[in-house]
């Protein structure tokens, strides 16, 4: 069997119970960061791993800088949907021997700007040749409180279901341009009790029943209400990937109160109520799509 | 200007000085792993990431679980180097649809072998597909007491220079097999006072060089002492790389007890004086070589 018949979720389903855990561990592969027990007894460490890949993540031909500029914040997004803050960050530039040092330049300038704009130290990291495309590939550590910190499985059957600005545009360049919704989730979990979260990569479709899973509760979506990126589809929303929108549930009582606050502070970043969650025996196949990696 | 042209000692002086970093990074890129304050008052957070890239770093017809054992022990390596203990580790996996499942498999299963040598656990990573080579990125964190912690920089004139095992048979594929110097570099710590140390990753030539340089001093390096693995020339010893063993100066009135002590604690494994530290004015010259990337 081929990689390609297998699947990522396969894939990581058939190496992930290998991996022997010990008590440290609190979450292990399989949710966006690794959660590790600290020695400061409210906070855990988050530890996570990401990379882009020219000619799958971005193009020869895109701007070396705002290429950078994602290979930092798609780790960090991770954290958003965890609701933690990074501080440290390696980086790894695979790149073959004959690329302009010109380029190179501008990698790490978008990379340092975007490591700036949440207050990220970038610490070291390696550089390696390659006969193949370009590789950048960027780990981060940092933390979370432990009462703020949020992850897949915690929702409940009856949460409201919400996502954060608008979905499908990603394939207008919005990949390379996108800030992680650092500042929104740490806000979240400071004023409002988040049952499960995640971050948009691999689009709605993916991404959701695997929130669903995780929680053992099953979802119904108003297709209606998605909030739509101008001049995309539905299908769009749902299968693009690579939105880095937060996904998260919480108690339907504070519904209101969550939409209220919510404009004051951010008022020009949308937030939809886009469903609920429901008992697991709900079919949840009513979404599918999302990107899979290695189809 | 290519990359090629300009090496990556250059490339990696060009680019550190522009990472800002703050107070709580003692080391940053450029030593074998950042050192990173924590909030355990004896202890510090090492944090390293390496890769191994198909055709530069193993071949295409190479043993997959071996493979994934060097891609463990890259990063574990220097750890030695700083004499630190492995904790956690990421890892991503970047390899095209084609690959199959039985290879992924392999890579793993000797991912995890190494690991468990060293009591890391494998908390998560990623998969992703590529047109190209295989790529396997390792990141790891861990921790080393503060009064254990050596770099390269703590070099004396006058201090004794000496290596673990023996050079320049990385061509024989030991680059595949070798295990790293943790258990050595925790010993010499807890026993001696060791002024500088790394691993020896890019060959005595090139390597040498760093330590000195960090350190600010200068080196004599008694050639006929070297100690060649079996078929191997000076040459060899000098340049080829991937050794991984342990290069380290401590006071000379400590030279006498340290290889007592050693040919006790690791009767089958040899330690020899190969010079020593001397003032900055001599000429480095000496060694030329080390494999340098990007060349």
């Amino acid at each position: 069997m081929k990689l390609s018949e297998l699947g990522e979720d396969r894939l990581l389903a058939r190496l992930l119970p290998r991996f022997k855990l010990n008590k440290t561990v609190l979450a292990g592969a399989g949710d966006d960061c690794a959660v590790l027990r600290s020695s400061r007894e409210n906070e855990l460490i988050l530890f996570k791993t990401d990379c882009v890949v020219e000619g799958v993540h971005f193009l020869a031909r895109d701007n070396a800088a705002a290429v950078g500029w994602k290979a930092m914040m798609r780790p960090l997004s991770d954290f958003a949907a965890m609701s933690g803050v990074p501080q440290f960050a390696l980086v790894t530039l695979i790149s073959p021997s004959r690329t302009p040092v010109n380029k190179i330049d501008n990698f790490y300038r978008g990379l340092r700007r975007a490591a700036a704009c949440f207050g990220v130290s970038i610490v070291g990291g390696e550089t390696s040749s390659t006969r193949g495309p370009i590789v950048i590939s960027v780990s981060v550590v940092g933390f979370v409180e432990k009462n703020r910190w949020v992850s897949r499985n915690g929702g409940n059957a009856g949460d409201d279901l919400f996502v954060t600005g608008r979905l499908g545009r990603a394939t207008r360049g919005k990949h390379l341009r996108f800030v992680p919704r650092i500042e929104e989730s740490r806000w979240l979990t400071k004023n409002f009790s988040v049952h499960a979260m995640m971050d948009l990569s691999d689009g709605l479709g993916a991404d959701l029943p695997r929130l669903a899973k995780a929680s053992k509760v099953g979802f119904k979506i108003d297709r209606k209400s998605l909030p739509l990126a101008p001049g995309t589809t539905t299908g769009n929303a749902i299968s693009d990937g690579e939105d880095y929108e937060l996904l998260f549930t919480i108690a339907p009582r504070d519904r209101k109160q969550l939409e209220k606050s919510w404009r004051q502070k951010f008022p020009r970043l949308l937030l939809t109520r886009i469903g609920c969650i429901s008992q697991l025996s709900t079919l949840n196949s009513q979404l599918s799509g999302g990107f899979v990696h290695f189809q």
